[in-house]
This record gives C-alpha cells, sequence and structure tokens, in this order.
C-alpha cells in the first residue's frame, strides 16, 4: 500500500467556499502540495490556511508550476512534480495537492494527476467551487436559465470564435486579450457585459457595462457576457 | 429591517460537498425552504439533512415548483413561493433556501431570488459545486485542459446545434433525449462519451462509451463528450 494523492479545489477565494470534504481531508493528510515555489506566495495555499491553519505545521511539497506555453517546460515541471510526489506516496503518505477553483477545470493539477494514476498509484480529484459560479453569485444573478447554453472559453487563447456562441459565455483571465475584446464588445448589440477581477481576494473588483471595463485588469479577472 | 433570503447551492448528492458557507448559514438560519411538496421527498434537503441534522428542527416553507415548461404555471408557482418568503422576510427571519447543485446553473431558485432582489429584500447567493465538476471528479478525469473550450448545454431543449461546437460538452438531464443523442453519437468519430446516473447518491451507475449508454435512464443524469 502506498499513499494518495488527492487534487482538492479551495474554491476562487472565499476560503469559505472549500467544501466539507477539502477541510477533513487538509487537517487528516500526511503532505500538502502547492503549486509553487514558496507556500507563502501560493493563492491556493493562502486560501486554504484560512480555513484550516493547521496546515501550516505540516510537510509542504513546494511545485514550481511555471504559466507557459512552451511544452518543454511545461512537461518537464510537470515530471519534477511527479517525481516529488511519488517519492512521499511511496513512503505511505497521503498528499492533499492545493488548487485554485475546481481541478478538472484548466487546473494544473490535472497533468500531475495524470501521471500519478498512469503510474498506477491512488488519486482522487476533490471538487471545488468554479470561479465562474462565485463571480455569478458576487454578481447576485443567475449564469443561465432554462434552454440557455453556457460556454466558458479559456480568452487566453483567442476569443474570436467563442464570443458568436447562443447563451450566455465567461472569458477565462481575459487580461491579455481586453484591448480586441473591447474593441468587439464596442461594435456587438444585445449584450450585457461585466467583468470582475480577484473575486472574494483583497483587491476585488467588479466592473458593470463595457464603459467601465478598463483598459488593463489583472489576472485573475474574469467576463461575463450575457445575451439581452 | 426585513430578514434575508439565502439561496444555497448543497452541490450534487454528496452531503460532504456542502460548503463551510452553506452549513453556517443553515445553522444559523431561521426557516428553511425546499423546492417541493414535501420537504423529505425534496432531494435537496435530503443532502442538506445529511450535512446539517439540525435544519429538520427548524421552521420548514415547503414550495411546490413544478418542473413544466407552461409559462402561466411556472409564473404562479414562482409568485406562490415569492409571497411566502416575503411574508417570513417581513417577520425578520433569515432563510436559507436550499436548491441542487449551484444556484446560477439552471436552478429554479433563481427565478424567486428576482422577484425578492426587485422587491427591495436582501438576497444573497451561495455557491454550490455544479454537477458537472462532481462527474468528473468521479470520473477521476479533468473536463478542460488548456485551449478547450467547455460548453453546457441543457439537452431538454434540443441538442443538435450544440454538440457541434469544439472542445468538451455537457448535456445536462438527457433523459428524454437519449435516443437522438446515443443515434446521432453512433455516427459519430473521435468522440470519448461518458454518463452517471445519480451521482454522489445512491443508485449511482456510471456508463463509459456509447455501447454502454442504455436505451433509458433516469432524470438526474448527465453526459460528458469529449474531443479524442
Amino acid at each position: 500500500m502506498t499513499g494518495k494523492l488527492y487534487g482538492i479545489g479551495v474554491g476562487p477565494g472565499d476560503p469559505e467556499l472549500l467544501t466539507l470534504k477539502a477541510v477533513r481531508l487538509l487537517q487528516a493528510c500526511d503532505v500538502i502540495a502547492v503549486p509553487g515555489k514558496r507556500k507563502e506566495a501560493t493563492i491556493s495555499y493562502q486560501i486554504a490556511l484560512q480555513a484550516v491553519s493547521q496546515i501550516a505545521e505540516k510537510e509542504c511539497l513546494e511545485l514550481e508550476m511555471p504559466m507557459t506555453k512552451e511544452k518543454e517546460k511545461l512537461e518537464k515541471s510537470h515530471n519534477i512534480a511527479f517525481e516529488k510526489i511519488k517519492e512521499k506516496l511511496e513512503q505511505k503518505k497521503n498528499i492533499a495537492f492545493l488548487t485554485l477553483g475546481d481541478p478538472c477545470i484548466y487546473s494544473t493539477y490535472i497533468y500531475v494527476h495524470q501521471k500519478v494514476v498512469k503510474a498506477g498509484y491512488p488519486a482522487e480529484i476533490v471538487s471545488g467551487i468554479p470561479s465562474f459560479c462565485a463571480v455569478s453569485a458576487r454578481l447576485n444573478e443567475g449564469l443561465v436559465e432554462k434552454s440557455q447554453m453556457l460556454h466558458i472559453i479559456p480568452s487566453t487563447y483567442g476569443i474570436e470564435e467563442g464570443m458568436k456562441f447562443p447563451g450566455t459565455k465567461v472569458l477565462m483571465k481575459p487580461a491579455k486579450q481586453l484591448e480586441g475584446i473591447r474593441e468587439y464588445l464596442q461594435k456587438k448589440q444585445n449584450c450585457q457585459v461585466s467583468m470582475i477581477e480577484n473575486c472574494g481576494m483583497a483587491k476585488e473588483h467588479v466592473y458593470q457595462g463595457i464603459e467601465e471595463i478598463p483598459e488593463q485588469t489583472g489576472y485573475y479577472s474574469l467576463m461575463i457576457i450575457k445575451e439581452k
């Protein structure tokens, strides 16, 4: 028997949005793993720490996960993370890997998860609140009703195609594409735009309507575009 | 000062997927509201009760919310629910309205929320784990990575258009359209299909691949279609 890896979604920012399951596993695990060079500078760690203070006393694997599209760099960082995790699993230690939002939606965790599963070690995904749910709650309105479709679009990779879909569009991390998005939306009628920066965290900012969208925004931003 | 309405997402089935915030508000509220004629027969109540047993002792508003597309019937049931909630808010009582999954995604709660906000009463949405996150976790794999888009499609209203979108498709409640979906998928290459019935509840069933998809399935089913 080896240890087990848990990929734990800590939600988007508010520590009260951790689930009971996440809290129980954080309390029970032997090792915390964070996607960052230093746990203190890792957002998912900061969120979890506010909910379960005893993780500060636990052994911590600090796994550098660079935000890059360079395949080789990515692959290398995932392999290093896997090796470090494997070592702890072989020592029969249970590991809680912290991840922002939900582990199934654009998380860095999932690549490590796949390697661990493939290598035959036990691994489990623990759902967290996705950012777009928390943003919609913060705006005090629904995302989709009845026959409306919901499209989640990772806007760092281009948004042209996605903007044409019917229903509600969520643009994840629009910071780098903000100018193009603003231009596109200014031409478009019949849509209602909101953006939130740092939802549930310090320096949270809500923008309502295309007029309010600034020229620059932070990395942890999210835009919701609804049909009127 | 009146009372406040909280729309509380209890997640898709596993009571451990309630958030700390949901638990705190369920413990603190004066009145529980459930979308059903009898709380014992209401799934969101059954889930919440397993996490917070003291809700059994609280005053309960049982609000009949028929699952129908008939506009008049729907409007009437929402108005009745609103009137009952308004009465309790005027009595300065805080209400926790239980809803399956997340309140922002295809919930019946949101219609009542809109009426309560419009009438000037305080109301807050408390995020819950959406069914598609829990299903993906149960399958032990991610939903989307990198530049992939995620499309949430309410399949009770026709799925033709949605099936053509690039990326991962989630078909919500496909039971009534199952024959058409099966036919469509049998013709299609390059897709990986999974379906879960009653995720995290009793009688959970996982189907992997189009061959395993049965001719009939229950109301609480969800299908994930990925590109290979």
